[in-house]
């Protein structure tokens, strides 16, 4: 239960630092101004022990450079390995943790320090002017992009715990966990009043991304989180978390995927055999 | 060895279906038109033995339907283990293989084929007519993308080929191993002979993206990588790999990170401490 939730954490934290990140390349905002910003978030849905802290973090100055203090912290993020673990156990048990395991990889890219000042020389990102853009709104949209990776970052969390729920037999009750972890814990939050509430009202929830409060809340904040990683990607902002985050939505809300050119590949240079979708049994092609 | 090389063709193949998606779905090509693509981008700098044996399976009709055998192909994603072995050891050892990782996800997620085809009712994607685009140009773009997500794949699995060598004391020849994979094996390609240049010339290369070929390749094919990814957000068309290559390529840089947020939060809820960038030793802050 604590490894997974930890695995949550990281996802939490990477994307709360992707927020962070639009706001002060991309709009240009001081760290005082997005300290104020995440106070705001504060308020509302996002109400989080992570978005409180990330607000007192950018309010500190740094006493012996009048900095702020996030400025001179070495950016090398170091982990004591339960994101990993997480990781692992999802990958060895054939379950989607893409946004997790994007902020374990963001945080090894991260200790690759040397290594990335030396690129800086050598790589350049997209050339052009930037477009100026309206700050209230582009405010707003981070906001929503952040809420809608976090949901799509719960709900592989959840469906960690409840494939391997079904795997061990374990029956979890994925109602109560969701409601534990508001209290004393790093990833508590009102947010998680909504989960419970979703596994309560369907103790076999699939996913969480198709419970109706989070796709009613998707439907309205994707364009906003679309904008927010378009707007990155033209700008040269990483966003490993967020754009992973919709590649996993856009992916699970599709019938049909391309893995059956996959499944063709594999049958064309291995023989592994493939399923078709009109009728039952397992085929091999002789592909030339 | 054989592992590696086994991820980095989970990655190629998840790179090409996503191009093969693009292709299929926002440009509204033919089964047919898509196979003349690959046809022709074989006899270039994509040259391969994967993208020779895509244009054949895209050729292929079935018999008993006369569709293209493609369409009838469950789109299930099998895996003998190599991809995920590859992943694990990567999470392990605090490498980011992030692509790789992403092209395993990528046959998990078309597992849950159930799951997709009951999500697809609930969850929709973006609204809105599409712009027509121009197709000579957007199929070059698309191009670009691919060979751009090959190079990032590459060298990340060339990294982790590299990483472990160091950790223990192999000594591996990347330049020979490059040319091995040229001859017989799945992803043998052109490729492989631009990759082994790289490194006979500096034998200690930390990654393939700052050799001068790659380099500046990227710098060339970035705007149409960037180009491919949005209009694919905008048009709810998951690219997995292709948008984690350019995140990890957009991360790997830049020289500063915003992973001095994540110290900061680690060392405000777990007392973790943190370095600083302008003198030495392991530091803690009261933070409130």
């Amino acid at each position: 239960m604590k490894m997974v939730h930890n695995g949550i954490e990281y996802a939490d934290m990477q994307l709360i630092a992707e927020a962070y990140t639009f706001l002060r390349e991309r709009l240009q905002l001081s760290v005082s101004e997005i300290a104020d910003i995440f106070e705001t978030w504060n308020q509302g849905e996002l109400k989080s022990y992570l978005i409180e802290i990330t607000a007192d973090i950018l309010k500190k100055k740094d006493e012996k450079t009048g900095l702020p203090l996030i400025d001179v912290i070495l950016d090398k993020a170091g982990n004591k390995g339960t994101g990993k673990w997480t990781s692992i156990q999802a990958i060895d048990n054939g379950v989607p943790l893409s946004i997790i395991t994007e902020s374990v990889f963001a945080r090894y890219e991260s200790s690759l320090k040397e290594e990335r000042v030396l690129a800086e020389e050598i790589l350049a990102g997209p050339v052009g002017d930037q477009q100026v853009l309206d700050k209230d709104l582009w405010i707003e949209y981070i906001r929503q992009a952040l809420y809608m990776g976090k949901v799509c970052a719960y709900a592989q969390g959840f469906s960690q715990y409840k494939s391997t729920s079904d795997l061990y037999d374990w029956n979890l009750p994925l109602e109560e966990i969701a409601l534990i972890f508001r209290g004393g814990c790093i990833i508590r939050a009102e947010f998680l009043n909504v989960i419970s509430e979703a596994y309560q009202t369907q103790a076999n929830l699939k996913n969480l991304l198709i419970a109706p409060f989070f796709a009613e809340k998707i439907k309205d904040y994707q364009l906003g989180m679309r904008k927010v990683i378009c707007e990155g990607i033209n700008s040269g902002i990483a966003f490993p978390c967020l754009s992973t985050s919709l590649s996993y939505f856009d992916s699970y809300r599709k019938g049909n995927s391309n893995a059956s050119l996959l499944q063709a590949q594999r049958d064309y240079f291995g023989a592994h055999t493939y399923e078709r979708n009109d009728m039952e049994g397992i085929f091999h092609t002789d592909w030339n």
